[in-house]
Order: C-alpha cells, then sequence, then structure tokens
C-alpha cells in the first residue's frame, strides 16, 4: 500500500478517521467501533450498530454521513489535542471493557500475535492508545497535534459498504465508512472529480453499455461470457500477441482445460496452491483438475522430446485458459475473475541465457505499455520469506538466494524501476508483478513474470549442454498481455471505452440522412469492409440525430455521413468520435485512412 | 453399416465367417462361440479359449491364423451346403446345450427383444440355424449355396484383437478374429495394399513422426497435447473459419468452459447427456460441471437482449472446447477424444428463413470439402422414435415429424445426397451427419448439423416479430470443420502427412550444400519470413545428404539447396516434397510461388 508511507496525508487522514468515530458513536452510543486505517486518498472506520428487529445488522441511515461530517467540524474546530500513551493489556482490557472488537485486538497484541489492525506482527508490540477530545482509541499513531490540522473543507465522507469483522465471511457483518482527506480544498476538488471520472469509466457499466460482456445467474459468479463485441477486442489481442511473439522466437502450443491430478501433484501445485483450485472430478477411480495454470502442460511438451543446448532457449506459449477458485467476496468485474484467459508462455533457458531472455521479456512488457500508452510502470518483485521454506515455499534456501539476485541484478542492469516485496513470491521462485496506471491514474497490477528454479527438475525436465551432459533448464513464466480479463477490464477504464481504432469493435458507422441515401451507404460500408474494417450502415427507420446519438453512445470512432451532397461528390463527412469533423472527404481518402489507422495500430484517430 | 445391404461379398464374408469357426472349433474344441457377423470389407468371429493357469483369458498362439486359413481353404474345397432349418427355442437350447453364449441369444430371441447379434429387435424373430459340414450357428443368413462359393485364394484372416462380450466391459474378454474376403484374388491385393497404406498414414504414427501432437500419461487419456506443429495446423483452420464466417454474417463469441449444474438442467443436457459428461465438481454448496456442448452458453448470449426480427438470423459462432466423458475402450488417437476443440455455431431464425439458412450452411460444407479436396461425401439424416418420446427425445411428435421434413424438403430441393437413420437424432432435434471418404477411400463421420425446436424454448429465447408478438427461433446447431481433434485426424490420413503449403507447419527448409553457405541460407530464410513464410534453415553440423533426409521426413513442400551457384547468380535450387526439382531458380521468383501458394490455399505445390 502505498500510503504505508507515513506522510502529513497519512496523519491526518488518520486523525479523521478518529474524529469520525467520535461523531458516529455520539450519533450512536451504543455502537461497537473496530478498526479505522488510512488508506490510499483517504480513510475508513468499521462500525457494529447492532441488529434490527428482524436480526439482520442495523445500517446508517441516508443522513447519517451528512450528520457526521458537520459533526466533525465541530470537533476540527475544537483543536483538540492528540495525546499519546502506554498502557498494560489489563489497563487496556479495562478501557474498551465494553468494546468486544477491541478486546479481541488486545488479547492478539497481549500474545504478540497481530497488531491493533489484526494483522501479524513482526515483533510483540507495545500497546498505546491515543485520545482526543472524548474519544480514546487503541492505536499506534501517528496523529497531527491535534484535530485543527484537518482541513475543514478539505475533507468528505463518501459511501458506507458492508464488511465482514477481519474480512472473514463467518464473522460479523459491520457498517464501514469510507472517507478522503486532502490537504486543502483544491486536492479535494480535484480528487472527487477523478472519482466522478473513474465512475463513469468503470468497467463494468461501460461493459454493459458497449455490449463487450455479461455474468450470468446460471453460468455462475466470475465466469464472464463474452459477446460478440468483446470478442472482437479478444481476437484482436490474440493477433497483437501471436505476431509479436512469433518475431520474437515464441513456439505456440495448445493443451487441454484439465488433466488427472497426477499432474498437479508433480507440480507441486496440489501442496501449495489447492485452495485456489476447482475442486476434483472423480470418474473410475481416477481423479481430475480444471487447470488453474498451464506450466505444468508446459513442461511436458518440453519434455517429449530430447532437448539439446543448440534448440534453447525454447519458449513455449499459449492463450492457455485457466480456473482459480477466487473467493465469492473478491470477485470484481473483470479485475478478479475465476475463468482466466491469459496470455501465457514458459522460456526454458539456461543459466547463461537468464539475463538476456529475462530482459527480452521486460522489452515486451515496453512495447506493449507503449503501444496502449501506459507511461507510469513499475515492477514489485516479490521474494521469498526465510522462515517459510518447506511451507509456503520450495525447501531451497541457497537457490532463492541465488536466483533473486540473478533477478535483481538483471533490472538494475535494464534500468527497469522495481521495488522489493518480502514474502510474496510464487512457491517455485521470485516473481514480478508489474503495476501500471491508467489514464486517470488508477493502479492495477497487470502482468506478471516468474522465475522458476524448482519445477523443471520435478519434471526431470532437461537438455544436454556442449559437453554433452544433461542439465535442467531454467524457467522463466511470462504473461505481459496479463488475462484477457484483466487487461480489458483495465483498457476499458483506461481508455473510458473510446478504444483505438484498431481494437474497436465497430470502427465505423454509415449513417445516411435520409432513406433515399440509403444504397450509397450500402456502397460505402462494403468497400469499408472489403477494405477489412468493421463497419455497419444504420439502415433502420430511425431519425439521423437519433442514430448519430447511438453511433456516439457504442464509441464507433468514425460516423460517416452521407446525403445528397456525398452522392454527387463521392464523398463521405466525417465525424469522428472526439468530436472532430471533416465534411466531403474522398471515399477513397478516408478508406486510406481507416486502413492505415488500423495496419499501424495508431493511437489516434 | 453399409454392409447390411445384402449382396454376393456379404453372403461370402457371412460364410467365410462360419468356416472360420469350424477350423477354429477343430483347434481349439472346448472353444465356446460368440458372434461372427460380416462388417465393411470381411468378417469376425469372436471366441472364449478358456483362461490360463493365472486367470487371464487364453489367446491364439502366432501361427494359428496360418493354421486357421489352411484348413479353412480345405473346408472351401469340400463344396458343404449350407443348410436352413426354423428351430424351436426348445430345441435350439439342446443343440447350444454346452455353449453359454448362445444360449444367452437365444433366451433374448425366445423373449423376442433381441436379435441372434445381440441388438434390439424390432418384432420376435423366427429361431433359424445354418449349417454346413460338422458345423451349425445360430444364424438368420443370408448364406452362400456351399462353402465352395468362398473364394479359396480370396480371402485372409488380418488380426486378432480383444473385444468383451457384447462391448461391455464388465462382461468376459473374448478373442476376435478379423478376416477380409473378396471376389476374386485381384480385389484381395487391392484391399491388403490399402491397408497397407492405410498403416502409413495412419494418424497416430504421422502424428508422432510430424511432431504435431502427443498423449500423456499424467494428463490423461483422450486429452491430446499439440506440439508447435500441430498447434501451427490449429491456428491455420482457425483463421480459415474465422475468415468464412465473418464474410457469412457470423459473430463470434466467447464462453467458459465451466458452468454451474443449473445451465444444463435448463438446457436438458443433465437429463439426457449425463453419462458422456465429466463428473460434477462440488464447492460451497454449488455444482460445476465442465461442458460437454456449446449450445446453452450460446442461448443466454442470444437471450441477453431484447431481439428483433430486423437482426434475425443471429449466428453465433466460437472455437468452444468441450469435454465429454468418452469410455476409454472407445478413445481412439484423435478420432475418438475427450477434450474437442469445435468449430461451433448456433443460427437463431425464423421458421421462414430456416430453409435458406440450412442450405446457407450446407454451402459451407461444400466449399469445406472442395478446398480440401473431399470429392465423395453423404449426409445421414438421422431422425427420431416414436416410442421414445420422453426418453430419448423430447416429447412432442408433431414438431419431430415437421421438422424432420423441412430438413428433407431443404435437401432434396439443394440436391445434397443424403440418407435417413432412425432412432439416430440428438434429443432435441433432426441431426445430420456428415459422412465423408478420405483419398484412400475409409470412410469418417466428420461435421454435424442439428435443427433445435425445443432447447430455444427451455431457454425462453424469443425475438419480436413485424407484428410486433414474440416469438420462439429456431436453431440450428452446425460444426463444419468438425473438432480440430478430428477434422486434423481425418487431414493427416487424407494428406498422408502431405499438408498443401498453407497447412503445412514448415513450409520451407533451406539447406546449405556446405558450412561456407551459411550466411546465404541465412539471408534466404530471412526473405522467406519476411514474405510470411514459416521456414528454416538447416546450419547443422550434419551432411547436406542427411539434411535432406530429415526435411523430406517432416514432409516439408519445399527443399531449398544452396550451394556456389546459387549463391553466385542469387538462386535457390527447389526440390520439391513430390521429388520435382527446378534448379537455379531466381529467388524472387521462389518467394512469390511460396507466397501465392500460401494465400491462396492452393491444392497443388
Amino acid at each position: 500500500m502505498a500510503s504505508s508511507k507515513i506522510d502529513g496525508l497519512y496523519k491526518i487522514r488518520h486523525s479523521a478517521a478518529h474524529v469520525m468515530a467520535q461523531a458516529v458513536l455520539e450519533l450512536y452510543p451504543e455502537a461497537k467501533y473496530a478498526i479505522g486505517p488510512p488508506i490510499d486518498n483517504g480513510f475508513y472506520y468499521d462500525f457494529d450498530l447492532g441488529v434490527t428487529q428482524d436480526g439482520t445488522p442495523r445500517t446508517f441511515r441516508p443522513d447519517d454521513l451528512k450528520t457526521i461530517e458537520k459533526r466533525m467540524r465541530q470537533i476540527i474546530g475544537g483543536k483538540h489535542q492528540f495525546a499519546y500513551r502506554e498502557v498494560s493489556a489489563e489497563e487496556a482490557r479495562q478501557l474498551f471493557a465494553d468494546q468486544p472488537y477491541k478486546l479481541e485486538l488486545i488479547d492478539g497484541l497481549a500474545q504478540g500475535e497481530i497488531d491493533e489492525y489484526g494483522n501479524e506482527a513482526a515483533e510483540k508490540p507495545v500497546i498505546s492508545t491515543y485520545k482526543h477530545d472524548t474519544f480514546e482509541d487503541l492505536c499506534r499513531g501517528p496523529h497531527v497535534e491535534h484535530t485543527g490540522r484537518i482541513v475543514a473543507d478539505a475533507f468528505k465522507l463518501l459511501s458506507v459498504a458492508g464488511a465482514y469483522w477481519r474480512g472473514d465471511e463467518k464473522n460479523p457483518m459491520l457498517q464501514r465508512i469510507y472517507g478522503t482527506a486532502w490537504g486543502n480544498r483544491k486536492e479535494l476538488r480535484k480528487h472527487l472529480d477523478q472519482l466522478e471520472e473513474a465512475k463513469k469509466r468503470d468497467h463494468r457499466k461501460l461493459g454493459r453499455e458497449l455490449e463487450l460482456f455479461i455474468f450470468e445467474e446460471e453460468v455462475g459468479p466470475g465466469l464472464p461470457l463474452w459477446l460478440p463485441r468483446g470478442a472482437i477486442i479478444i481476437d484482436e489481442l490474440e493477433r497483437l500477441a501471436k505476431e509479436t511473439e512469433e518475431a520474437a522466437g515464441y513456439d505456440r502450443v495448445r493443451t487441454p482445460h484439465l488433466t488427472k491430478e497426477d499432474l498437479f501433484l508433480r507440480s507441486g501445485h496440489l501442496d501449495f496452491y489447492k485452495d485456489s483450485m476447482y475442486p476434483p472430478m472423480e470418474m473410475d477411480g481416477v481423479t481430475y483438475y480444471v487447470k488453474p495454470m498451464n506450466c505444468p502442460m508446459h513442461h511436458k511438451i518440453f519434455g517429449s522430446k530430447l532437448r539439446s543446448y543448440r534448440e534453447m532457449p525454447v519458449r513455449l506459449t499459449e492463450y492457455g485458459t485457466c480456473y482459480r477458485y477466487e473467493q465469492s467476496g473478491e470477485l470484481f468485474g473483470l479485475m478478479r475473475v475465476r475463468s482466466m484467459q491469459m496470455n501465457d508462455a514458459h522460456i526454458y533457458c539456461t543459466e547463461e541465457q537468464f539475463a538476456e531472455e529475462f530482459m527480452r521479456v521486460i522489452d515486451l512488457y515496453k512495447l506493449y505499455f507503449d503501444l496502449f500508452e501506459i507511461d507510469r510502470f513499475v515492477m514489485r518483485l516479490s521474494t521469498h520469506h526465510p522462515n517459510k521454506l518447506g511451507d509456503k515455499y520450495v525447501d531451497n534456501g541457497p537457490l532463492w538466494e541465488q536466483t533473486e539476485e540473478m533477478v535483481r541484478q538483471a533490472m538494475t542492469e535494464g534500468n527497469v524501476p522495481f521495488e522489493e516485496e518480502p514474502d510474496e513470491a510464487a512457491f517455485y521462485g521470485p516473481k514480478i508483478d508489474v503495476q501500471i496506471w491508467s489514464a486517470i491514474g488508477r493502479e492495477f497490477t497487470l502482468a506478471t513474470n516468474q522465475v522458476d528454479f524448482a519445477v523443471p527438475e520435478r519434471f526431470g525436465l532437461s537438455y544436454i549442454n556442449a559437453a554433452g551432459e544433461e542439465e535442467t533448464p531454467l524457467c522463466i513464466h511470462r504473461a505481459p498481455l496479463s488475462t484477457h480479463e484483466r487487461l480489458i477490464g483495465f483498457l476499458i477504464e483506461h481508455y473510458g471505452g473510446n478504444f483505438p481504432v484498431w481494437l474497436s469493435p465497430e470502427q465505423a458507422r454509415v449513417i445516411p440522412v435520409t432513406s433515399a441515401h440509403n444504397a450509397y451507404a450500402e456502397q460505402i460500408e462494403k468497400r469499408l469492409a472489403d477494405a477489412g474494417a468493421r463497419v455497419s450502415a444504420d439502415l433502420s427507420s430511425d431519425r439521423m440525430n437519433n442514430k448519430i446519438r447511438l453511433a456516439q453512445g457504442m464509441k464507433v470512432p468514425y460516423m460517416l455521413i452521407v446525403g445528397d451532397r456525398e452522392v454527387a461528390e463521392e464523398t463521405v463527412s466525417v465525424r469522428r468520435r472526439d468530436g472532430a469533423r471533416q465534411n466531403g472527404m474522398p471515399v477513397e481518402e478516408f478508406v486510406a485512412l481507416v486502413a492505415d489507422r488500423i495496419a499501424s495500430r495508431a493511437k489516434t484517430l
């Protein structure tokens, strides 16, 4: 979390959470309060308001946020000091005697296992509180000096959502209030505008409006069905990947979506990854699984014949669809799904080839980022945790150290911006997640890249080196275009649905001024289709202005208006999606323009 | 079965089976005999030779077939009459008192349920036998007049295989001897040559040699892994389908491989098709299945928005991979598998549109047959059985009659050769299987085409007709390119691995005469690759002749030999796969030739 870096805004947001809690407790004196941390751009606090007569959790009333905000401004105006003190576990238990969530946290703190946010603690923590005005909270801080440091016109309460205590659906459902807080009014305004824009760009909303995909109750959560317009985007992305990867020396393969359990026993997935897999299918005494990964299948293909160092590296690539059983609470539109069409590949190489192959993968990333106009990205190197060898990670400390160092070196020498994240590796080696930022500044984890020094050996993979001896290859797992689901989810929000021409499901729509121009509209449609464009002519009985509105709604890059003058001059009048217009463009000129935009995967209209 | 038409050869083969059984019983007097029908090109007979000391079924010895053949010729020479008689069930039981398989068949005959081959009988049959020389068999005939009508030098015993009694793996394993019999020696010779050729073309053998696909013990039977060369063929076929279907007005979609059971409960698959499905996955109280069909997913997409008659027909297409649990005994290379990458589509149309849409599908078939040089095909119209409505078939007699008649009419008017096969329809409507014959005359069931008048209603599918009323569309299921697995299996055998250039995994291989010509070979490789050809240069330290042999082994259409002269003249010397040679062809000429063969999907080199 970027906001874990403590700065002025962090303290303001943390203090605002306390002030909010005070206001809520004044409004609902019986409320039990849970935790209230600062987060990216703001803060939240979770409350238990008791239950209603029918036993469901009581929720806030529609006007409560306004009331709470108003009271918060008063408390801010009071300039109450934030006072720190350390307490013993026993004192803490007395202080929070009627707060069951706090008592649970105190127990964790006293045993030295978890901190006051319920996270695992590295060392036995000191128990402390912060108090301002009438409100005291179990808290490590830090906070601003007094409530007056929170800028009264630079914060806002945004929304209320249900949240399970400690994120576990077996626990009670709490009411979470989200707020945002900034250094001044202008910053707040800017952030609210961004939120507004993000809402408009929400890929779930646009996915429906642009007819890209649907979810179906009878098919199941997290399993999108791609409508024709969405399938076009997928096909274009696959074509892109095929072209780039063919040029980069990859070999395409195809593997089944299910397999006997034997394969995942060998790979180790059933030891380390079973919780994320769909449950088994049993038939005739054999157990089958739907695959959560393509790797073991590719390993089998690498191992299907004797390999010589002369043919290394071997780069096997596939658009393989994998299935992972994400918890239903974690599913989110296309960003967290259960079926994943992955731009997956495995590169088998010698140790000497590693750095170059690794950098070639990074270069692929950069090529795609440039094409999609992603100008901000950072790589996050997830490494192992020495205490969890044999448990969460393959038990070979020295190899972990060595491989992680190889990756570090390659990235440093290649001038790739990266951060390290301990204890987040894959079970078989270090993982590189790529964080990218969309056009409106939202952060996404997109691609991943992993180094595998363990599994090739489990599969008995080898090649004959120049000295005639068998050696085990290293394996780089990579997916620079991520999954279709996540990438398209990102691209929808990144472009706000205004895809570049080559990715647009419909690239041009011909709109006759009256039905007298229908025949000409069809001619134009045919010429464009013959040139390889995805085009339609709207020959319905609608009025022209309505047809234009419909085309705009579908974010079609080019609308071609054709009336008497266009027919007479063999031209089209072009209205671009961005509002630009050009009347009387000769048909062949427009055909050439579109063909060029498609062929060059142009960024501009 | 084509041989169910009774002709001279049918009788010869049937009689040869009896003669063989006599010879076997003379060699193994304790043997129990089961059934021995004529089949395409020959006959077989199943025997139970008892068990060995370790309890496994006794098998024939290596020399037995020769001994049996020799004795058969003697029996043929004896010109023994085939004598027919009708017997009562009681007489039959006495006649075959020590033949348990015959007794089981007699019970079935006596109850009037099954005939002497164990098949369901339409009416209570007469019990009859045929006797020649010392051998009498439960048999309806017909037979030749006497054993001398079997041509002594025009039959041959081919092989022995294990076969379960009545095809059920719970029953004892019998020993089946296959034989072939013809009208004269020349016909036999021709058939044996064809068998030899078919063996060379066996797709399992060529699949391995040409590195197209593998099966892996740890992945499971019937689940092929496609190697890079096989995946290229798949990609080319998909490109073909995409081009043709885009031109034919299809919309491409993508759907997941698994779904909640709700979908298949609604579609009826769980009522009618469960035996062919992989077993369920249970998670969090929800049951999931891997899909055996794409249809219900497409129905959901059709139903995802309001449809007007103006947009009908809607043609949804997908390369969807389906999974069916075929019995392990029925798996056979690529021809019977458990994972199926289907060229699947569903056409939703009005009743008035049916005939035209149906014929457009047939035209698609013909287009593909022409491209693949399949000049012999027949459509088999499988219809319902009135006694099985509600059991095997959706319970609506009049709709069955009406739809079957619509199909009959469309095929008759379109001059499509077809045969009818009662009681073989899909549960939701009549099915049209397409039988094709390969270049060496082997028969395959390739594509299928089905009319569905039942399921759209179950999904509540509708469109608004011109009068503003809701109507249920008809649905045509079609898969003219079949599955990748079956089509590629067929194409391997059809072409004997000598794929046309556009389908060849490797289209050209450059072979330098000595290593001094390696640089030029690489230049040629690059020029061809830039022109879009799949090409490699063999720069290994092998000798040239060995390189040529390797390229021939992989059935590469063009080998380009480059030595001093070619370097000096900027030419290549072309050796075609079919043996033709052309020395000193200018490089640009060859590049143009290959580019043309690829772009036009040419049939010739």
